[in-house]
This record gives structure tokens, C-alpha cells and sequence, in this order.
């Protein structure tokens, strides 16, 4: 059997006359896109855009729900409640799919962005406040999501696809590291590190060590001034090793994990 | 046959801590509800309140589509292109879509606020915008305006249920005179006014004439200091006039106006 | 020797179209207020009549500066660097010093708001980037602060005013506990509480037991229900102690303390 | 006698994560510089920065007061009072202000930015309202405009800098013509522009006429993709015609125009 992985990046990051990645560039290289919503980055010209885009691109789409900090991009931890998450996910997942639906698209997935996906991912409690926004929204939907709050999802009844990041660290638990500016990679490094990841399910920690992690998708961030370079050795590294590449919809998302 | 009418305000236009109306009290009066989106005022968890207690009164519910303007409570004039308009309107009605959808609604329809409805009324090119991004999204759903802006929205293919201020003033010209700020109103004056609109479908403009309106459904403003007082004795006088209230969704909007 | 003391109390927390607190009853009760600066509330119209209002009634005034958080009033914790706090600080205490320089009136003192009030007391780390910032726009300005992070900006050279809350609680550690959504009180109670502050110099923590708390200036909240009542009892109480109420500028701030 | 010119530019008009201009590249060009304070660009982090990078070039500062509209970049026409439009100046000027004074340095001037530049020009009205704000705040503030508006805030008792845009382009009737994104421009022809503009004073017109126009400064834009070019070419224009620059507070700005 081949393997199968889904490779998600944000996408629709610029905010007004703001530009921020290169989204014309980058997409070619994932299978699924999390679009900003305008909390954290986005507006509703650059949401249309950037469906029309991955459209155009085959990839799954999906909300990527930031706090309302965009000063701070959305990289700050401010403390909410399950409950203002819950609406929180609800209201830009909406608006979101307004543009997909009004663009003959299908939404597949939502991601929370920075601060709020270190929320999700750590905190059971908040983990399963998302996944009940989900199950109330559309419960077709996938969460992209990791950790004890993307198990609390899961046992909430909602679908999620397990995530690793292979261009940011994990600490000596196993936990991500956030970065408030993603620094530039390795791409060599990073390629290897994702067919490990995929083939054997383990990833390296920052002490060194390893831990388990299986996952369906792999975040790549499109903001690093290595970003482009990183992503075409991914994708190489993993056609070289016959891994697959695509959207979470074709997957069987069936297994229970951590 | 017995007359129909609707009847709609806004509702959730309070914002974090601050309040503003009197939704609970003010509901029983309506037939169809203007939910902000987060744009002038609201926000996702006013929102949330806002469409159960709509649920909760079987009322119509609709996007209350505002400019990007909390200061100015979306009651200053913003020169945006169609372009961006259609965006707009997109947006916040996604938004509040997952809001209701999430708790078994259906949105009934869309209404501008403030500065962005007189745009949209009195401008054809934007009112047409309005009915493009309205028939993108789901074309059940219905559009409260009015003027050559509600005139090429219908054109361009869209429901749109004609609309008669009964408590705000129309100029010489059978323009709306908005305000910034609702003044107090004299419920009889009110209840006398829309009788007549509803009858004999005449509305007084300032210059102490009239001019012909047919009217769908009628607003009613819950943020001025006599707005129960006048919500009051403006049922009172349908009822008395034998006119039957309710939500849009139930009357059949075929005729061909302006 | 009389005793004297200072009262602060927020004021010009109203935003836009949506009004909070009865600033103008409030007044007469304070001898000193923070005026909030645009970001967790106010705007530039409501600055402008706060300023006016302050110097109407003989109040020191102050900038209340706060996180950039309208939807949780700036109320929710928010992790910024004290780099960050810094820069807020300025900008905020600016704008609303422009108001009070244009209407011939002169700064007092700077508070922080909320969850910024918080992080300034009990990050020590914080509180000397507050002392700094306050050094640098202008020595003669004074920190109404408390807790370690009060006793860093004192280090680093900046004048602080010691304050206590008497219409919230503090917690075993001798730590306020911040409300969303300030309860009401019992107006007896506050007064009693308030005389005990300033002659006996502790206050009661919700375990049963007391600390040792010195304080210059103490504050009372507007937007709790029974604040104007409150207020009454706790200036009628105070007179009856025969001790004095002024603003910051006409206290000795000289001791040291933690 | 040598000619004497001013050159302003707009600094410090990223916001959070999100980069515009070459600030480091684009200031050795100018003598002033306009820095956003964080309505329609900039935050509190990039005004630190701007001004510690104007102060390093010895450049004049200025406030770039612009509307509350990111999302359009402070480009698109909001109809605000005259009143509004004061308190926006006071609290945007004040909030550098603090920025300029913590770091040891003075404020030269005052610009309003895009649809508010524009606003402020054309608008008699709030041309003088402009003024009598400058005035309020500190009289030794010079105030960059042109047009009907600044010709009322010059009789309000502002002192006004008369201002030209070299790399704009002015309708038949001599009124600027905004863009949302300024265009590339041709250096030789602008440069040629701008000596004829400060030796003859005269501005050619979008028709192929020209109108009477004497400036104290001239705008160059350092957001069009060709603004390093465009700089250089005018800088060394107006060196070989012997035309010296420098900040406004190096000028005597004495005469009356229109």
C-alpha cells in the first residue's frame, strides 16, 4: 500500500494593501489551504481571491480561524473562554464559506492559526469547543489539529486529521514551538524530516530526542524567506520515496491516535 | 383579501460590553429581524444571542450588512466600489449564516445598515452588486431595500421586498433623510402613517407632500428612546386596520415596482 | 495629622454610539480618573468630553491605557513583550495628552486598564517597561500601581501612587481577582472597608484573613449597578473618619513600599 | 538667492507583521517625513522605529493622520464633520507626539493622509478645522496642504506649508487626483516636473494646460514601484539647477497663497 499525506499551508494572509507570502507561487506545492478570515490576516477581497485560487489549484479548503489580534497577527495567547472560541470559529468559518459556496466550492476542513491553534491543540477544554462548533456548523467537516485538545475533538465526535509541523521545533515534551516570525530552513533538513515523519511517525525534538507522531497532514508555512525552496524539496523527497499527496477529503480518516 | 405586511428591525447591535436597544422587549413587535454581523456593531457572541432569541420569536432572520465603521455605528457615508460591496455583503451574511445554521435556522434575507442601505438604494451599480452577491450565495434568499439601487437588484435577478421608513423622514425628492442618531417619534403620528402606507400606499414626504410607495415590509427603529411606544401603537393600529403581520418568508413577492 | 487620600475611578469608557457608566453622576464622588485612550474603549469624540468633564470637577486625570481588545473591553489576558507594553503606553498616554494639552489642562498620572493593569502589578518585568515609558514622555507623570510589578517601576525611578481596590476582592496570596463584569456591592460594606484601608492600612482577602496594604489613592468602579450609591457611602465614610480626598498632585509621594 | 524646497515622504506605513515601502532605502531622499500613527497604517512599534529613523537622517516629523479605514488603506472618501475630523488630528498627533518627545526630538508638522488629505483640501470647512486643532495643540506646528482647505486653515492663523505632488497627476480643474495604489512613474519626466514646479510655479495638467502652483514642499511617494528611482532623479535634478532642500522648520514661511 502507498502512503498518503495531505500537505496544508496557509493561504490569503495579506490584509488590505498588505501583501504576505507568496501565495501564486506556493500553492502548487500543497493539497490543502487554510484561508484567512479576517481576524488575524485576510479581508474579504483578498478571501475571494485566494478561494478562486486554490479552486484554480485542486486544493481542499479551509477556514483558518485566527484571534482577533492582528497587530500581533494572531501569534499572541490571549485568554477566551471554550464558549468565545466556539463563536469565534463559527463566525469566520461562516464567512469563509460564503465565498466557497458562492463559488460553486465545498469547504473540507477547518484550522485555527497561531496562538489559537496552540489553544486548540493544549487545551482539552478549548480542543472540544472547536470540535462542537464544527459538529453544530457541517459535521462533514475535518479539524486539522494535534495534541490533547485534538484528541478532546475527537472524543467530541468530530473528524480530525492529525497534524505535524515540519518547519517549526518541538520542545522537550513534544510540544510545538511557536514563532512569532517563522525563522528560514533548512530544506534539505525539512525534506528529510517529512519522509521520517511519514514512513516511520516519529519526529525530532529540540533535546534531541524523538517522539511518536502519526499524522495525516503536514504544515508548511509560506512566510519564511525559505519557504518556496523548502517546499519544492518536500514535495521532491516524498515523490522520491512514492509517497502520495493529497487533499484530506480523499483520505480514510478512521484511526484513533494519542 | 386581507392586507399583508411585514415587519423588521434590527436587533444585536450592542458590541462587548456595551448594550444598545432593547432586543427582549422590543421583538414581540416584528415580524423580521436585521442581525448585525460584527461590522457596525455586534459580534459573534451577541450573535449568537441574537439569532435564539429571533428563533425563539419565530421571527425572519436576515444579515444586517454594515461598513467597516464601529466608530461612526456604520452611519457615514464610505465610497467603496460594487466590487467591494458584494464582498462585504458576503462576508457578514457567511458569518451570520453559521450562527443560524448552526442552531437549525434558515436565513430569510439580507439588509444593509445605516450608510452602506442608502448606498445601495440609491445607487443602481451598487444595489446591482448587492442582488449578484445574494443569487451567488443562495437565491432563496430575499433583499429589503428600496430606491433604484433596490430596482437593479431586482433587475439583476434578484427577490427583493420593497421598504417604507415609517418612523424616519423621506425629503422632497422621496429621498430617506438619514439619521445619526434615531430621534423620539409620536407613536400615534407612527401608527396613523403606516396605516396609510399599507392602504393606500402614500408616504408624506417633509415638504408636507406625498408620493406613491408599495410597500413589503416595514422598519421599525429599536434604538430610539420611543421605539417600544411606537412598536406598540403601530400593531395596535394594524390590527385595528385589519392589516396581518408577517415575516417575509410567508408573503408571495411577485409584483414589479419602481 | 489628617489623613488624605486619593479616589480614581475610569471614566470616558463609552464608545461610538454605545454609552457605559454615568460619568457625569460620578464625577463629584473622585478626585482623580483614567480616561480610556481608543483601545479597549473611548474614542477621540468621547476623550475630547471626558477631558472637559475631568476639568470641570477638579479631577488629576489620567491616561487609562489597555489592550488592544474592544470585544473582551480589555478584560482577557493578552501576552505582549514589555517592549510591546512599552510602545502602548506611549501611544495611548499621547493622544489623550493632546486632548488635554489643546483644552490648557495637564497630566496627572497614567493607569493601565484590566488585564493590562494586571500584567503591570504582577510582571515585575512589565511594570519597570511602564516605569521606563513613563520616564521617557515626561518625570512628572505618576504610575497609579501595585504588586511586584508597581514596586519595579518605582525601582526604575518612576513616582508611583500604591492603590487598593476596595470593590473587588483579593484573593489567599494577597492578588486581585479581576471581574469580567464588575458585581455589585454593598455600599456599608465598601465604606467600612475603605476606612480600614487608610487607617489601618490592610484589606481583607477572600480567605477570612487580611494583609498589610498602604495605599495613596483608591479605586472604585462606575460600571458596576450599584456604583453611584458605592461611591456615596464610601466619600460619607470617609468624612466621617475626618479623612481628606485629593488628587495625586497634591499628595507627597515619598514612601517606599511593597 | 538660492531656491529653497522641502521634500516629504510617508514613513512608517507598515502595520503588524505586513511590510509597505523601503523606509531605510526611500528616506536619504527627503528632508520631511509624514509617520503614520496607526489609523490607516503604522502601530505603536513602527512609529517607535520611523521616528528613530527619521531623527538618524535628520528629517522633520510629521503626523500622517489618516481616517480609521485599513482595510482601504485611508484612501476611500468617509464623511465626517469637521468636529470628528479635529479630535481625530488631536489623537493621532498626540500619539506620536509621545514617540517624538520620549526620544529626545521635536514635531515639525502635520499631513493628513489620502481621502482625509484630500478631505482637508478641498473642504474649506474642514481645511479650517485642521487649523484651529494645529492651533489648539501647539501653534508652532506647520500644517501641510493645498487647496481651498488650506488656504482656510491659513486664515484660521495655521502656518501653512504649500504643497505639490510631483508623481500625481491634477484633473482640469487643478484638484489632485487620488489613486488606491499609486503607479509606476517615469523618473526623468517627474524630475523635469518638479524643477519647472518650484522655479516657474507652475503644475501641468492631466488636460495638456498647466495652473499656478508655489510650493514650500513637494510629495514624492514611496509606495509606487518605481519610488527609489523616481527620488533619486528628482534629488539630482534639483541639484543641478542649484535648488537646495531642506526640512520646513529651515524655511521662512511667510507668504499668502492660494
Amino acid at each position: 500500500m502507498t502512503a498518503l499525506v495531505d500537505i496544508n499551508a496557509d493561504l490569503g494572509e495579506s490584509f488590505g494593501i498588505w501583501k504576505l507570502g507568496n501565495d501564486e507561487e506556493f500553492m502548487p506545492f500543497v493539497s490543502s489551504v487554510n484561508i484567512a478570515c479576517g481576524w488575524h490576516a485576510g479581508d474579504p477581497h483578498i478571501m475571494r481571491r485566494s478561494v478562486e485560487l486554490a479552486l484554480e489549484n485542486g486544493c481542499g479548503i479551509g477556514s483558518h480561524v485566527g484571534f482577533p489580534d492582528k497587530i500581533g497577527f494572531g501569534r499572541r495567547h490571549l485568554k477566551i473562554s471554550p464558549a468565545e472560541l466556539r463563536d469565534y470559529i463559527l463566525y469566520q468559518t461562516g464567512a469563509l464559506q460564503a465565498f466557497v459556496t458562492s463559488m460553486g466550492g465545498k469547504m473540507q476542513h477547518i484550522k485555527p492559526h497561531g496562538a489559537c491553534y496552540y489553544l486548540t491543540a493544549y487545551s482539552a477544554e478549548h480542543g472540544a469547543a472547536v470540535g462542537q462548533a464544527l459538529l453544530e456548523l457541517d459535521d462533514n467537516l475535518i479539524l486539522i489539529s494535534s495534541g490533547p485538545g485534538g484528541a478532546a475533538a475527537r472524543e467530541a465526535g468530530a473528524t480530525v486529521a492529525w497534524e505535524g509541523y515540519v518547519d517549526l521545533e518541538y520542545d522537550e515534551k513534544g510540544d510545538l514551538v511557536l514563532e512569532r516570525s517563522v525563522a528560514p530552513r533548512n530544506a534539505k533538513a525539512v525534506g528529510e524530516r517529512t519522509v521520517k515523519l511519514v514512513k516511520d511517525k516519529v519526529m525530532p525534538k529540540l533535546d534531541g530526542g524523538t517522539f511518536d507522531l502519526e499524522v495525516d497532514t503536514i504544515c508548511l508555512h509560506g512566510d519564511s524567506p525559505t519557504a518556496v525552496e523548502v517546499a519544492r524539496e518536500v514535495r521532491r523527497a516524498l515523490a522520491e520515496a512514492e509517497i502520495e499527496v493529497a487533499p484530506l477529503s480523499q483520505h480514510k480518516l478512521t484511526t484513533t491516535r494519542n
